[in-house]
């Protein structure tokens, strides 16, 4: 283990969700910059509906997911293997239904496919269950360290990084880091409609740290590259698939044929997963309209108006400069 | 005069002010849809005030400059005419600082020449101005109306139209014009950040004359035109240039780029300017970023973050399909 790694400081979207003494503390991302709340999450139903409400995206979900199973191991300690495997199911068929597209379903098959195992084997589940999944935990948490070493590394002296969304903590670390090594960087960032997670989370993140920040309606992109503010675009992935295609919040896309067209160099962060062959594969929720026609549940929109709002969109391999992937275990 | 034209329908949004009784009467567009509210404006002072607090925005602040006019000369109808001159110099004055960028000074530009002809050949300047000023709006009027039959005429049976920001009631009459003429017509509307004029103007005036309109995100354009959603793009302009350059709300340059990387054709409604002879003498307003850092006058954003927000920006002639222009007198 990289002792440097542990020295990095922290943001709290990068490791958004704790368990501490038998209740997992999950950070209220929809709150975040106003306040640092933490939900409180006992068992299956109240993660389900921590994810599906959105309150915790993208590796927050992750997060929760394989803490679930924790919980669940602690809640039913007093089953036997067979009724705690049962148990354990059941867990993973609420995460997987929580939403559309639950991008952590392969995350559930795994945890499932160790208790099986260690059934069929005869092993002490909660005991093998436990360490795997503490396991699994910390070599995710080194790995997403070592990631954001390799991205401090693309930040040259003089950026100017135009991102989009929010990539869990680990753009602004790696921000920090470049910065104290000496290079100046600086962000525009995207509002990222409809959630405005650019404005909430990226914009105030990326302050925190001290770096430079400016906000940007989604539609200034194509301005803020014509006149040359940028030179980088960097952007995380909710999904990756083998050949280097992309899921990531809507937006993303658009932002990347942009870049092509002016020639700014395009970075994602991926988890490359070999179940997913192309980005074909990739579902993409489309999400309740609601969240566009109305704003802290006011409408905006009057009359018979539709919202189309999908999630997410794919982005092929051709229009990415470089993927910086997670390292395998 | 085409008797015809005077049977559209007429979006209120379409001739947002109207001078009856001394009194100015402003739709107030940041109220719309909630409510049709007209704000009256009696002086140059209280024009200036609607116009600086964007209440109304690009032909409504055209009309509300030459009512002005018609306004202050009422108001000092007992001077003689030369002291008037010099009232009206003043009203001109006021009028091209209310905004940094205030697209109308030529507007102001051919009323001041008129009064000063009036003067130097003695005729009657109250009379002369005013049936000038109200054979200009009525020109306009009629050339707006024929300009609304001429964009219905490129809208064809089954196409989808991405539309951004609003083109004060064109669009929404001429699709009127092609439905009533058996052709199917839908429409996707941009949010159009930070004002939301799409979501707040262009969506609720298109389900009013009774188009199926879908709302999206500015950050979805990209996916709705790779899905196929699209087959047309079209959009006013807030100025245009000789050469077919023009400007337009913040976002219009990316969608047009993406339009020609999706080969979906491209119309812009202008009013060429002799006196703009490309986009680079455009000069762009960059507004207070408050408006994308605050919602309802509630911060979005914490932290020491920065707000870019250029109001419009210049797309190049090389992108436009066709452009729709006002027929010149």
């Amino acid at each position: 283990m990289n002792q440097d790694l542990l020295k990095i400081k922290e943001s709290p979207l990068f490791w958004p969700a704790r368990l501490e003494k038998g209740i997992l503390h999950v950070l209220d991302e929809t709150q975040v910059p106003e306040k640092l709340h933490y939900i409180e999450v006992k068992n299956t139903q109240e993660a389900v509906e921590v994810i599906r409400s959105m309150k915790t995206r993208a590796f927050g979900q992750f997060l929760v997911v394989l803490s679930t199973f924790l919980l669940e191991i602690e809640n039913h300690k007093a089953l036997p293997d067979e009724k705690l495997l049962d148990k354990l199911i059941e867990t993973a068929r609420a995460l997987n239904n929580s939403r559309p597209t639950f991008p952590f379903s392969e995350v559930t098959v795994v945890v499932i496919s160790w208790a099986q195992q260690a059934v069929k084997d005869k092993l002490n589940l909660k005991e093998y269950l436990v360490k795997n999944i503490n396991g699994y935990l910390m070599g995710i948490r080194m790995r997403r360290l070592e990631r954001v070493t390799k991205i401090a590394q693309v930040m040259n002296d003089g950026d100017s990084v135009l991102t989009h969304c929010n990539v869990s903590g680990e753009l602004a670390m790696a921000a920090r880091i470049a910065m104290d090594q000496g290079r100046q960087i600086q962000f525009y960032a995207t509002e990222t409609r409809p959630y405005f997670q650019g404005s909430r989370l990226t914009a105030w993140e990326l302050s925190e740290i001290g770096a430079k920040v400016t906000l940007i309606a989604d539609n200034a992109v194509g301005k803020v590259m014509a006149d040359k503010k940028v030179n980088k675009v960097i952007v995380g992935s909710d999904r990756s698939a083998a050949n280097g295609d992309f899921a990531n919040k809507i937006g993303t896309y658009q932002i990347a044929v942009l870049a092509k067209e002016f020639g700014i160099p395009f970075y994602v962060l991926t988890q490359p997963s070999d179940k997913i062959k192309t980005g074909q594969d990739i579902p993409i929720e489309v999400r309740n309209p609601d969240e566009l026609l109305k704003f802290k549940n006011k409408n905006i929109v009057q009359g018979n108006v539709e919202g189309f709002y999908p999630g997410f969109d794919v982005i092929p391999h051709e229009l990415v400069t470089q993927s910086i992937a997670l390292n395998v275990k």
